[in-house]
């Protein structure tokens, strides 16, 4: 089974202070760009793998989709996703993607957010996600960068010129990495990019777009701190379709 | 055009020095990678996109291909190329990527080895690549990774813990990064790994393999010093296919 850290008090406390769970979509700057990659939403199936508080499952029933599955480790999201849905089109449901079953051809989008990075057992994910899927149907999902997760020592390095410089090693070594993030003791599992996508095509994903994310112009001005963001990428987001 | 760094004496002189160039496919590490994501090659009409020495365009040849048209930007490349040639069926010619025109659905493989970081535009080269190809041609090449080539100062960083790190930094910062390599001031032209792979994905390829290279045991064994190459990747290597 993958950790369950969002069930662990003081990380689950953390994490309800973040700007994107406070904020939920726009306190998300990666939010934009996801959109500019998700198809039209109408009458849509959707699954949403790693739901945390709900906040894209109940945007994309106001978007048009006719159903989604919102599937969470956590009880503690899904009780609070629960807590503050009244649809009964969105149905939340605890689920362990590293185990996960889903229906055969009953999705036309299955979405994740930031989640996948935390399943060690990406291939078997990806082919379950596209039996799960009708013909045309969409992949949508963002996760941690390998750039940024590679790391023994994932911290900004000052060079002699006074400028950062994020540090990568161990790239090439596949596996868990154990960071303390909001809580000590986060597991997360680094795969390079080019794995991830390996295993998409070889689940038979046709690849439609890969974002390796940085802020727009504006965005900088709104948020100078995102000026992290145009040094290496934290975030990549993928989408892919089923044939 | 591009800058053609090897026509520069110095530059042409140091890289004739290089295990690949003495030792040819056999002294490039990445080579039996870059087999594996090669089509069968009898009876195939190849293009050679930066020919360099010939090497794979000979290479080609015994393995089958009924043709080559092997390109090059170097007179001294070119040259030295020729002189190592006695195949009617592999044609040197002199072209700059930059504006490159090749012949509609002439070709059956476009192959490309460490050239293509030096195209300024590589959406157009990967349009016009796209219309070289017949229906279910192929692509095959390899490029310096971003990660390798986007930093101000590309060279390894030794951290509290004695280990050593590779900087990343204006990751999102793409165009011309100048470096001293084998001379100074060689232009080279950073992408993130999502704008060259999109770029395939706007011309029409479908995407059939991302390998972000790194030696295998046996190599590791054989060279020591390619253990760096586990740390961050050099070279991303790509196959597409035009469906």
């Amino acid at each position: 089974m993958a950790q369950n850290i969002y069930d662990d008090p003081d990380f689950f406390d953390s994490y309800s202070r973040l700007n994107r769970s406070v904020h939920g979509l726009d306190g998300a700057p990666e939010w934009p760009a996801i959109v500019d990659m998700l198809p039209d939403l109408h009458g849509r199936r959707l699954v949403d793998l790693g739901c945390g508080f709900g906040w894209f499952s109940r945007w994309a029933r106001e978007a048009g989709a006719a159903s989604v599955l919102a599937l969470d480790l956590s009880e503690n999201m899904l009780a609070h996703a629960r807590a503050d849905t009244a649809d009964p089109a969105i149905v939340y449901a605890k689920a362990d993607l590293e185990t996960l079953d889903l229906p055969r051809g009953e999705f036309d989008l299955a979405y994740s957010s930031l989640a996948l990075h935390y399943v060690a057992d990406f291939g078997r994910l990806a082919r379950t996600v596209f039996d799960g899927l009708g013909p045309g149907g969409h992949l949508v999902f963002s996760i941690e960068h390998p750039i940024f997760m590679a790391s023994r020592k994932p911290d900004w390095l000052v060079r002699e010129n006074g400028r950062r410089s994020w540090p990568v090693d161990g790239y090439a070594s596949e596996g868990a990495r154990t960071t303390d993030w909001l809580a000590p003791g986060v597991v997360k599992y680094h795969r390079t990019l080019g794995t991830t996508l390996n295993h998409l095509i070889e689940a038979g994903f046709a690849l439609r777009k890969v974002v390796e994310w940085s802020p727009s112009p504006d965005q900088l001005d709104a948020q100078p701190a995102l000026a992290d963001e145009l040094e290496r990428p934290m975030m990549v987001l993928v989408a892919a379709r089923r044939p």
